[in-house]
């Protein structure tokens, strides 16, 4: 069970540690890998997931063009990926990458520079 | 519009720029500020980011039990609110905290120190 109607070559060992939402995705996290930028949040499904273990491209679902994205086939801000970790739950993937330039289309480095929130009252 | 039948006091201009999934939720990335470390992904709706803005405790919405759960009053491990950003698509929240102990239910550090996966064919 994929959780897509999408075929996928993904290990199925790992396939059943998946925890998917209702559309069939999971919440990727990438990170720079050498300083511990948080660069920007992508989806995967079982099969970009798949793409990602083994091009050594990180590689994504868009959800609104619906197809695979991989990262920098348009910009040229590639991520290599350096190591990939799923958490306790099976729900949230973790992609350590070595990011070329600008990780946000708007061109800043990652996709939390431009808008920090006030706290407090 | 929330997203959710739940009432919140998020400030109206930070809730016009949120992008929520079906669910009403947005993904938060809780990262410790001053190590980098990626320490787990929880969920928000506008009232769980409301609290975080302004209680400085980490403030999530749980799936599973269907009620907001402030990081750490069960088991001691609090998150201490640093920073908040939005993402340039007002779809993700990035939190960097201060984490008392292990942010994992399981003892680790973060939710993505057991499953590590193997990369290549």
């Amino acid at each position: 069970m994929t959780g897509s109607d999408r075929p996928s070559a993904l290990d199925p060992a790992i396939a059943a540690r998946l925890k998917r939402g209702a559309d069939g995705l999971v919440p990727a996290i990438a990170q720079q890998y050498d300083t511990g930028e948080v660069l920007m949040l992508g989806w995967m499904d079982d099969e970009a997931l798949h793409r990602t273990l083994t091009t050594g491209r990180c590689t994504y679902w868009s959800r609104s063009r619906r197809e695979y994205w991989v990262k920098g086939d348009t910009s040229g801000h590639t991520q290599q990926v350096k190591s990939v970790a799923l958490d306790c739950d099976g729900d949230t993937v973790l992609v350590k990458v070595d990011q070329v330039g600008a990780a946000c289309h708007t061109g800043d480095r990652t996709c939390f520079d431009a808008d920090v929130l006030p706290l407090g009252q």
